[in-house]
């Protein structure tokens, strides 16, 4: 019988990862200039959710104590500010090396952890607010951010 | 120290709350006449998204071995159809309740659960299959469905 936090693990893990490979086989059938679309009149362009995307995976790399961001300097146009904002984002191809890349690293984070390290604690979180509320652990954050990638993916694939 | 099985179905739950919630909030201040239109330009209308969710929470009902369907028939339509294959769907007023219903009954049904039972096999997975794949459980039914909600939300947050 296995255990029921490895279970619970690889629940959550199968669920990311699942949701990182459908958004990567999207990008696979969408042209840079497609990416340039808003994804509905008036909305978000395709470029600026997949930079939020990744900017969100990115900073997990320190809410999950991994290593440091690969661009902090992303956080404040595709996370502070909205889509627009700023006159010119950085390229489709820098977006999409971004997304591989922080997803990239993740993946690498997320094969070393024990079923224990993943009911620990997140740095957004203080050690007094943890003693209490113990779900904020780091597989917590994976979840969360899963129906996060998963609310936009709904969105990116009115680019087809 | 809270039980990390227990820390799982919390975070599996609360997730699937949040997102039943944000959905509720939005159905809240859109009109039964905003629910008809399309959410982008030749997508699927509001209407028929909400149907279709609602048809697979209450297909949960019986995944999940709680009770029968409470609208077997609309699975028809709402799931094995594409949006306009049908003349006329149910009002949106009846969607609404159909919504709330299926929601409602699996609230209660979660609410008698054990831990343990969450970890139990649902009603996809054969015993055979389930002794060699243990994470086909309720739980992971729950925690997908989320997902699927959540993509859902994302496409209708743009009826706006």
């Amino acid at each position: 019988m296995t255990n029921h936090d490895q279970l619970a693990v690889k629940m959550v893990l199968d669920l990311w990862n699942s949701r990182i490979k459908a958004i990567d086989e999207l990008l696979g059938k969408l042209t840079d200039e497609q990416l340039m679309h808003e994804v509905a009149p008036g909305r978000n362009r395709g470029i600026y959710l997949l930079g939020h995307l990744a900017a969100v995976n990115d900073h997990m790399l320190t809410i999950l104590d991994f290593e440091k961001q690969v661009h902090p300097e992303f956080h404040e146009i595709f996370i502070t500010k909205p889509d627009k904002a700023v006159a010119e984002l950085p390229s489709a191809s820098e977006i999409r090396t971004y997304w591989k890349t922080v997803n990239d690293k993740l993946a690498a984070h997320f094969a070393k952890l024990s079923v224990d390290d993943w009911f620990q604690k997140h740095t957004l979180v203080s050690a007094e607010d943890f003693a209490k509320e113990p779900h904020r652990n780091k597989l917590t954050i994976v979840a969360g951010r899963t129906a996060h990638l998963a609310g936009h993916l709904g969105q990116l694939i009115y680019l087809k």
